[in-house]
């Protein structure tokens, strides 16, 4: 992690501490591996592995890497770092909170990080968050070592649910404005992926968003080579659901890859301008963004000709009978 | 290199004849290991070293990498991929040749990869494509085994000189519509950061220029962590020299990162409409293209907060005196 | 392969051409990955891939390694490196040579490689080498391209055959006084565990032998944490088999672990002393070995006490119904 | 680490007590890479780093492998691994207390792991061990991490002194049996080298030797391709200062290497049999040693010719003047 990045993670507030024991004598001989595919690695030089834990659902280590600062790994697979989560939880949050006339409140499926918590509650009007994470201890893991998080966990808005947010969202009667998705990517065998179905959308999830309320998830790699594996059939199932649905994306370094993210509501998105955007930032957060602003937010919803054609041609639904997968070595979980 | 990969290289038009002498049983024993960082590696599993060769000023190599396909690499560095080159080569030429309201003649400095001359004549209305590259060796082995690029080699329209660009260009006294910048990013005590700095474009290139010429150079890397090592000065330094300038970026997967080009001229540029683009696209050259649209385009010059920030703020011009390099492991070499 | 590597292959008689088209500035970005074990990797920076080619029956590599030169690999398994297979030769030839009183024919199950020949044909006093090897490929190869081989190979005392060792063995009528095992270790799956078994060695080998003749066999690892795998049961097999049987050991440094060899006969073994050992070597060879003299060979013999301690305990005999394998990454073919 | 590692371990009366946090889901992305040479790398898959301190003069860290168990790393060097260390330890001890008559007290010079007291400790007759190390932290941090050296590190014989070896040797008045080298291998710029200097043993450490004393020292790396390093030196210097020297070695498999030991005299050493070495260590210690016994001993002592050879031909001696070093990736510390 360069000058340059601590510095923006220093104006960005977030607390900069790393545990540097490693002096110049033992350079680079500890390396976390992430097998991006398995003819493709991506190597991170440690300082040292902060903290380690265990649930009843999977291994999370805390990593002190050199390049990405402290980096959060759940079984085997990074989930997020220090130098650039900020790209992945602002695209998740703020376009469905700005495209919101007034979010008072808000659902995360996932999000136990509580980087998705922090970025909901930098809106002001903002009235309550409620967090629904499978995994208590995941969730006790970050609180405790995620500095950045800190004033979000302990925020008097946020509501924190350890539940399975299907069976959370049928128990409830709340509406919300938002709901968002910051669950895993659907892999094989996991439990993720009914939540990324046609049926689930329609018979779970929609009802419990207010009229004109946004729901917003993250929907996996986007590159030119991998944005057909889930991308794509997630931003086409949501189009069954809702009348009006964009996907974005944004290239996010320690993921090696450009990441998706697809927004769905019955109310009309994308009709407010850049201008009013920035407008809607200044007002309602104070300006505190460090990747999104109006107009790149407008740009990252305009695709390269191969990934647009992809998503115009989509056929493939999600439904509990034809799921489709991440294999192998996509990310296993997500908050 | 995914089903999906080889499908659109097919469909790109590009040969597809990789040299799969592995079988299952020696799987991912060989990698070729690019140093992104000091404390970042990328590690692709090889099929095969198909050929290499030496030349006056380096050393180059043409591997078959299991996931990006044939990569090129000059003195250890990886120069570009089979599966995503033309993401790089297509923002490298087309939107210069579609802003132009007419070009015919391009001169290319650098280039010896044979790809940015490939995409050129792409327009049917070129009249001339002058690749001027120093290094003998790499063009002649690029000609002999991209055969991707065969047909360009062999066009009748180009013209390749085997000479330093700065002093090719001092000796002609013909101009041009268009004039390339694929070279190697400064690099200290390397040749070609003198083909960076204002006295070069101001006294030698632009004069070589018509007047509404357009002059298009890769800028280095983009990311949020990476764009202020020489992109922003690129962007700031030709803009002391011409009234336009315009920088855009895309995520190049094989380069772990976003990279950026600048484009710049005395003509205004970004005056066309998505619409507009996509019609001279099919028009020019029969629509032929993989990632570029008239939409995406535009959206790549739309850059995120940060990046859009630092573009602006940017005070460095690159000068003999006050160079900006990429240090080490920045790719050594283009073209 | 450090300077002194390179004097004593050039003492050795080994001709050291490498290829060195890698200068100082690619450094160490192409490596060989070994997998010793799933949890334990061995890696050598490559200078280049000199030859490739395949067979019926496996993939076959000739590497340029820096640190132990030229490395024959099959199959993803490195089978022999420059800088060290005369180790791993000396210790399977000449133990047995030098135990016998007078030896004029040798048959090397296996062996293409053409190092085990090699070395058995420094004997003055042989008369007849056959060599009888499964794969043509790989004996054209290695003929070709292993120049340290070229004497032995074009020897007129050669008597190359491709064929199946025990076919071999069960059609030929004449008797040999050396019978070498340069075969692969048992893999499960693999063709060559059935030449390890007792009913092998005692109803098709031994038949083949002269009265006092001697087998000689290479028997796998044989560290401290591996000699149980196969070693100490292809020892305890033969001495189901034969009235002599002496076990040895060495350190070969390019398999990161100290290797085994068993010679067995009816013939008293290691009767003569050190003295006496190197006598035959000067008499019979004129001296030219590299590793093993009389007090090293007779010092090989006499191992620590956990590796002594499990041969004199092992119970397990080789039969078509109870093998032991080398899993996984065991070196998967010799020969 | 397999399960016979594991077998061995326990037998031996080693604690294992693996922190086994990792589960199937995370395998093999945490790796210990160790530079053997600048082309040759050594890397062993991590359960977890499960200690890390930092001292005056080095950083320590303690690794949990998967191949070798807990490994004991300082400034980035492998020191020992909790599956192997009893070979480095057996050998640096054993054969000078079996040599000498009736050994009661011993001065280790370095050897703060606790390893070489807590293998002297096996001796009853042993009436006092000085340890003599440098570094405090890293003696505090062995003696509360190394759970196999607890009970030596608490024995009442043991008498623990934090002073420089040379100083302190100085400084005393009392003689010793025994005196151990176990310091870090001669490095550039490292404190270590004056202790491996002809000046050294004749003027500071033969003094502090009872009339029948002995002089053993660890020796560096003895493989055929790096025994000239410092092993051959080491050796030579010893035999200018002492009437009998003896070299021995062993595969240390952790150090993918042989490793080499130097035991000097005026006392005459290799003159005990085989027979009565074992008498001793039965008599002495309770037999409770796993790599040596008396023939293994005596085989060590004996090497292979191209080793032989180096070392009656060395003719450098170790003066502050004329030192021969362990460049760049040695072992830098030991003790």
């Amino acid at each position: 992690m360069g000058t340059e990045a601590v510095e923006i993670m220093k104006s960005n507030g977030l607390q900069v501490d790393f545990h540097l024991i490693s002096n110049q004598k033992m350079e680079n001989s500890f390396w976390f591996e992430e097998e991006i595919d398995d003819d493709l690695k991506w190597s991170f030089a440690l300082n040292s592995v902060l903290h380690e834990g265990t649930s009843e659902y999977q291994n999370i280590v805390l990593l002190d890497t050199k390049h990405f600062g402290k980096a959060l790994v759940i079984d085997g697979k990074m989930q997020s770092a220090e130098a650039d989560e900020f790209i992945y939880h602002e695209c998740l949050i703020h376009p469905a909170l700005l495209s919101h006339p007034c979010p008072k409140t808000v659902f995360i499926m996932g999000g136990g990080e509580g980087s998705a918590a922090r970025e909901c509650l930098k809106h002001k009007a903002i009235e309550k968050v409620v967090m629904c994470d499978i995994d208590k201890e995941v969730v006790d893991f970050c609180r405790k070592y995620l500095t950045a998080n800190h004033e979000a966990f302990n925020h008097k808005k946020l509501n924190l649910v350890i539940n399975d947010a299907k069976a959370e969202l049928l128990e409830r009667e709340d509406k919300f404005d938002i709901i968002v998705g910051d669950l895993a990517d659907p892999v094989e065998g996991g439990p993720c992926y009914q939540l990324y179905t046609k049926s689930f959308y329609e018979q779970i999830l929609k009802p419990r968003l207010n009229d004109n309320g946004i729901f917003v998830t993250q929907a996996g790699p986007a590159g030119i080579y991998t944005h057909k594996v889930v991308f794509t059939s997630i931003y086409n199932t949501l189009r069954q659901v809702f009348k009006y649905v964009v996907a974005y994306t944004a290239h996010v370094p320690s993921f090696a890859d450009t990441w998706g993210w697809v927004m769905a509501s019955d109310l009309p998105l994308l009709l407010i301008q850049a201008e009013e955007m920035d407008k809607r930032i200044e007002e309602r957060t104070g300006g505190d963004l460090f990747y999104l602003n109006g107009a790149s937010f407008l740009s990252s919803t305009v695709m390269n000709k191969t990934v647009s054609h992809s998503l115009l041609k989509e056929t493939h639904v999600y439904t509990e009978e034809d799921a489709r997968f991440i294999h192998g070595h996509g990310i296993a979980y997500r908050g």
